[in-house]
């Protein structure tokens, strides 16, 4: 058996390499490469992701994968092997019920829908764009229909970004959170006087911005030996192994916060990919366990720890250094506040961490709608606008600034949404879990030293790579599925401080 | 049999899509990846191209060559159609010869020698190297046998850099170029004071060398829509497509023509990439004939134009700007001259464009004395010693600084010296062509127009791509095989004026 176990090992290695190489191609196509590249690019990136995807369904995975589930099932669940087995399975049925010809057609079908989507935003005409998002939902229902499920057609979509997560867990945390957080954005909408964060909204020197951010991004525990940072157009994090881990900020010449937090999500994001096991090279466990887990980390650092008092305790005077002028008279109460601005706005990327939720539950309730066939494509503008009035007391003046904002659905991509803010969630009780097992830890953060908290996430989190799912995680961790709890008080207690509610 | 021509470019194309990322991971490794990464990158860079090997190496890839052979042999032989066939075919007879085992051996043998060489150079000790030097040598003889040759051992071996070249040819080149050139450097070594090159050997500010090359890379047609500069520690040209082709530099921070003059090698060779015919885009066709063209042009550029009078006169103006303190009182023919200085010294990659190839044709003649066995390994120091008396008249004063001074044996390299020398033999004989077709290039020079000479370059070699080997694109171009009277003619015209002889 081990070498049938040696054998699943190589061809995992070589699908891993593979999917590397592709992730290099995308990293340099967002950085480096020269425009005319583009073409020959866009070929070498379908030619090798087509050659992993064929490799991976291969007849003979599948039978191993057969034989070595027995044997799996023996081991430690936990166990590295077990664990390869597993995942490895889970993966291999879903990606063999889709048919290549299906795949063929979601990816052209995203090609054109992404050029219409394009030129209904600029023109900020919803009816261009219907006809291609009522072809991309037709064929995401066929593709739901491929993998299969008993209770929600949102399940399989939505597995794709959170393995084994349902769509009615969401429904019911979101339920919760939007219970909650509704009244807080509209009590805090009414004082919109309390924050100032106008000394914010200057010119900020380019380099120091981009010195400011490597100099957090070592302090939070980022390894350059295994990263590096560059700019691109859009911030993203990208891995090509656990020891080379990349990420990409940008910067906003009139908004300090704009390139900083971004600088910090991103190194969340690599810590986390950073901290693997180095036992899980090469396999498809390296990397992390979904997106929501993902977004826990980026958000973890950007959030509780960055937009947080300590953090500034501690960084204010370095900050200060860099940019006298423009934080004269600024403490660290001064900076905390203002980085913590609330205001409800139309656009979700520009959203603060409250108000970022609703924009999300929006999206969520209306993928499930469109998809359960509830509501019709050529409504959704006016059913957008009707809850972006409920939940965030706002209409958008057109689509473009409403339901064309985002790119997603023009990629087909339902089910991605809700992951967000399950990143959010899941940060705030694995930050009360370390809280409670790590004495001290708000106070080492004012100390500036973030180790203790890089540690507790490594060894309970970090390390295990893909091999369990989100409630898996939070049931280990924690003892508990995951939670709103944490999320809210944390919301509740922050920000009923900040605004004096 | 159109079906099995797409068929032959389908295949062709998604091996050549392999072959790019295969680049693009060496191109990342040499500039921005990070220290961590080294392990994976190998591993990734091994797999792929040992995937892309397979699927070149195919049975139904034979089967479709030969269908395809009779085929294209009624089409023009200078058509596209017909030169993938034979091209493909070539290359495909060639890599069918050698056993996978044999590849792998030498790989091998290749790192161990790699890590031998390091310290054996470290230490100036050749004794160390010997026995792996040995082992890659009688690997190479196997090899070489693999391939088959009907007249020397080093047919093969130099096939594999410069196809369809001949020792035979070379060896009557050498004799030529070595029976001029001896007596010429021994002239000059007795007139060193002649030229005087101090004002290079200061400080340059680094920033500025950088801004020097990127313009002078820019008028010389290098399109950067299409291209980039990054740094490495050793500057080198990549192509990932027609439109990505991209060049690296590095700096000597007290030496001005270490930077300048590289970038404007390695532009010669990305001007070269980037005029390949779009029509041979994904093909195995696109990219350079052979190493030795692709020195013809980069030498072109770097020597016969960059070290040319013309060129100094046009940009002598915009360097004094850059560099008014350095290069005070430096008019066109000081600079021509300085940046032509001759002086025989012991390694080959700091040579001057003469006693270069006094230091290629000693390894040349080295390489096949070993591989007829003619030289024992452990009298290579000695043999080597007495040709750099002979040639240069100087001697080595250990091992580090003569025979164990390139890096190429160790990796069992034998066959690519020759290429650099073939390179500025052909470049001198295209250039005297183009300014026979060409009237007033000289001229165009001097008023920095560069665009008669590549466009000349383009039409006549450039968009051939690899469809014609050396002689054949001699013949076309100027109506003869490779010449050795050129360059002689050039570089004794040059030299006898600059050093008043």
């Amino acid at each position: 058996m081990q070498d049938k176990l040696n054998e699943l090992k190589k061809r995992l290695g070589e699908i891993s390499d593979i999917q590397n190489a592709v992730s290099l191609l995308g990293w340099d196509q967002q950085t480096y490469m020269p425009p005319g590249g583009a073409g020959a690019r866009a070929q070498q990136i379908a030619t090798l992701s087509h050659l992993a995807h064929e490799k991976f369904i291969d007849d003979a995975m599948g039978r191993l994968l057969e034989e070595l589930r027995v044997y799996a099932s023996k081991l430690s669940y936990d166990s590295d092997d077990a664990s390869l087995v597993r995942v490895a399975k889970r993966d291999y049925d879903k990606a063999r019920r889709i048919p290549a010809t299906l795949v063929f057609e979601i990816a052209h079908a995203g090609a054109q829908a992404f050029d219409a989507w394009r030129q209904a935003r600029a023109a900020s005409e919803f009816p261009q764009f219907a006809p291609f998002l009522q072809r991309n939902l037709d064929l995401k229902i066929q593709y739901a229909g491929c993998l299969g499920y008993t209770d929600r057609i949102y399940d399989p979509l939505l597995d794709e970004f959170e393995p084994d997560m349902k769509t009615a867990q969401i429904e019911a945390i979101f339920a919760e959170v939007k219970k909650e957080i509704v009244p807080l954005v509209h009590a805090i909408a009414s004082r919109q006087d309390t924050v100032d964060n106008s000394f914010l909204c200057r010119p900020f020197d380019e380099q120091k911005q981009w010195d400011i951010g490597m100099e957090v991004a070592k302090h939070l525990g980022y390894d350059f030996n295994r990263g590096r940072q560059d700019r691109s157009p859009h911030p993203f994090t990208s891995s090509f192994s656990i020891n080379d881990v990349r990420i990409t900020t940008r910067f906003m010449a009139d908004y300090f916060p704009a390139g900083f937090f971004a600088t910090i999500h991103e190194t969340g994001h690599a810590l986390y990919d950073q901290g693997v096991s180095q036992s899980l090279e090469r396999t498809l466990l390296a990397g992390g366990a979904s997106l929501g887990i993902h977004e826990s980390q980026s958000r973890m650092w950007e959030n509780l720890v960055g937009r947080g008092l300590p953090f500034w305790k501690f960084f204010i005077p370095r900050a200060r250094t860099l940019f006298p002028e423009q934080l004269k008279n600024v403490d660290a109460v001064k900076m905390y506040r203002a980085v913590n601005r609330v205001q409800p706005s139309l656009i979700r990327v520009e959203a603060d961490e409250i108000t970022y939720n609703l924009h999300i539950i929006l999206r969520f309730e209306l993928e499930n709608m469109l998809l359960e066939r509830r509501l019709d494509v050529k409504d959704l503008p006016e059913a957008w606008n009707a809850k972006m009035r409920e939940y965030l007391g706002i209409t958008p003046p057109d689509d473009a600034e409403g339901v064309l904002q985002d790119v997603h659905w023009s990629h087909g991509a339902f089910g991605y949404f809700p992951t967000y803010s399950l990143g959010n969630l899941f940060a705030s009780q694995l930050f009360e879990q370390c809280k409670k097992e790590v004495p001290g830890l708000e106070a080492s953060i004012e100390k500036g030293e973030f180790y203790p908290l890089l540690d507790w996430l490594r060894i309970r989190l970090h390390v295990h790579g893909r091999k369990f799912t989100l409630n898996e995680l939070s049931n280990k961790i924690t003892g508990k599925p995951l939670q709103t709890q944490p999320f809210i008080t944390y919301l509740k207690n922050k920000y009923s401080e900040i605004y004096r509610l």
